[in-house]
């Protein structure tokens, strides 16, 4: 069996929780995909494009992971790319709850897809994406929850938004 | 990457919960094996051959599943039988903390052994190895929750545990 | 005792996992009115008067379910009814969170009022209107999670929409 | 409809949270049961027969509430009894995972069987029969939790327990 | 040792809850500052100047209590103030999660100042403020959730967003 | 104020967890008082008397902790001594649940008394005195989770309980 799995988010941005997790399933599955969701005008603090760039920076130390993006479903993404496979992680209950009604309305569309959960490292089981945009927001140190690429297009982008 | 997965419980007796996560690892891993915890005096209804033994007649229609059994602690065997990953069930919430627990445990333990959550379908969610004892001894039946085999050693087993 | 019980909510739009309760209690409660909740700009992708209709059309097969709308205190409209149970779904624990508060909020408001909560078959238990809503948005099939009359409102509004 | 419910538990013993929900249960439906589990075995410190004359003491005010006790599945009884109503307190969410399962249970194995579930006071959320249990053992005053009549026969019953 | 504790929140506005809170602190430790923290455009009801007079009245009873607003990260402001304590409240266990995260977060970023949680008199815990603008916002008497005037100031604030 | 606080458990036996709490309380409050509560025939692992002398041996590094055991209710043992503050840690939202309940039962009997919750170091949330016994009976590793004293004693109390 060649195994493919896809670990999808949106990343806004990635954080040491997320990478953890991308170390975890990379050395369980033979090739991972790490695709970043679409903004659909959510108001994201990066848009795609730089989302999926800082992504691919970090993760370019694993020989065996993919970046990718996609706009719609996650079940048809998953299909088009050929894995069975979708990544999550547990961070702690409350992330418990939503996973259990997201993966069962997957699985209802498509039967065929498997959800799989990883729990992080307990050091990072805290972060979160938005607590660490409200921090640099601050003026708070971001590197301590982030990579330091991630730190600095967070400082950049604060810069950027604050002006007048 | 030929992928090996251990699933171990006590198994007290196996349900159909059980099953359906057997059939959603079997297809997700190469080679999956159920190992039933030794029992140490904990009291289960079944001894551990007992278990064993109806473990093995109802997943031995999945080509790729192996039946073990292990005295001790699980990241031993795991490592015994050359396995990387523990696969585990998370029916609810409440499963979700204990298994939080445990795998952090585990990890400090055995920091090369990952541990992977599955969700059972939805109408086997409510389903636990200790309500289906109740109800079997309470002359309910058990055969809604658990395979036939399984249903008529309950009650025999429950039979020979009222007799005088 | 001619039993009177209220099953509010905003129905953005009604599921299966709706229709499930308005049996359960259908059938526990002499008379049942399904109250929507009136919009106060609150964004709801149906209008007030879109939810009651498409809300009235698949309860039509209950004969003793009757259809409203409010605005305003849930408590003050169960009064002005005359009823004096609130009928409310529980689907998971996180929605037990937020009924309690609720409930106790609305206890202080009305003593006399009682909450009833019921729990929906468990394969409705993760269906939110939320999430049929965003499937919807993706071009997802709506109609695995609600009734063909409501599938095909939520298309329409989607189309309609997306219109440039 | 001349509505029946069942209010059912080990009452080992009765508290003043029970004795609010039965009130709330009493005004909401027709006739009320409250039916004491019997022992089994399981080591209540009170004898079916002792928790079943504790409750009829301090529910005789409610002219609509009758006393019985059962012996087996819980969804016999209430068929045996002709009722189609289970009444729950949730006390709180660890109490709400608890009746998840057990309520979906139940409906497996009687789906004609209606589960109600319903909040007590606040002010009683946090009593429980155990912890009055403890309290009295160790000398405590539990008479802030349960009536006088029950605290009597409590003092009684660990002065009994006590004795060499 | 002359403790100071800094209790932190939106307050918006404080309700009985949050004064449950401020009196258990305050017979704790020697000194408390309830801190108002700045709206940055989060759209609070009411403004940073008028949550910080409501709170001011409310708290003057106290003779330990002082108040002060902050615009940042809280852990900077407690270091400002010289405090090393900071006061939640855990009102229920969605709270918990929120606070868990939130703290670990601080203490990563000043592992120097420690959290401490109370918990508020039971029949408080189901206020929230957000609850309480609704209920003002829809005609109801916000008054049995907040102290007098700020029930009057919630009024005047609903009457004056409604005027058209 | 010389404030005095207490922390009590069965410590059976006392972990890395614990420890973190003792260092965190005893820097927050002038004086910390460690509380063993008695077994009262509960069958934990290690006697009162060798529960106290481990906890003592361990916690002798902190210069304003001492260590108590009591045996019956905490508020009785907590007033005895003259305090007013109980020291509970939060591992977990399974904790929460409980000692919610307890707190509100401990403050019914004792109002004067106040809880206060500290949360432990993220990479001690997962440990609990019961997995420490566990491991130690099945020959893992109980140093990784217990100072090494601690780890010798259980080592001796598991080959004392095996031996024939």
């Amino acid at each position: 069996m060649n195994s493919l799995a896809i670990y999808a988010g949106t990343f806004d941005p990635i954080t040491f929780g997320h990478l953890d997790l991308v170390g975890r399933a990379a050395k369980t599955f033979d090739r991972l995909i790490l695709s970043v969701a679409a903004s659909r005008g959510k108001g994201t603090l990066f848009t795609t494009e730089e989302r999926v760039a800082l992504v691919r920076e970090v993760v370019s130390v694993f020989p065996n992971v993919e970046v990718d993006s996609f706009d719609g479903l996650l079940v048809d993404h998953v299909r088009e790319r050929g894995a069975r496979v979708i990544i999550r992680g547990l961070r702690a209950f409350s992330d418990f709850e939503f996973e259990f009604q997201m993966t069962l309305t997957n699985r209802r569309m498509a039967p065929d897809v498997e959800t799989i959960f990883l729990m992080p490292k307990e050091e990072y089981s805290y972060i979160s994406s938005s607590s660490v945009r409200e921090i640099a927001a601050m003026g708070g140190n971001a590197g301590l929850f982030v990579p330091p690429s991630v730190a600095s297009a967070l400082e950049e982008k604060v810069r950027a938004t604050e002006k007048p």
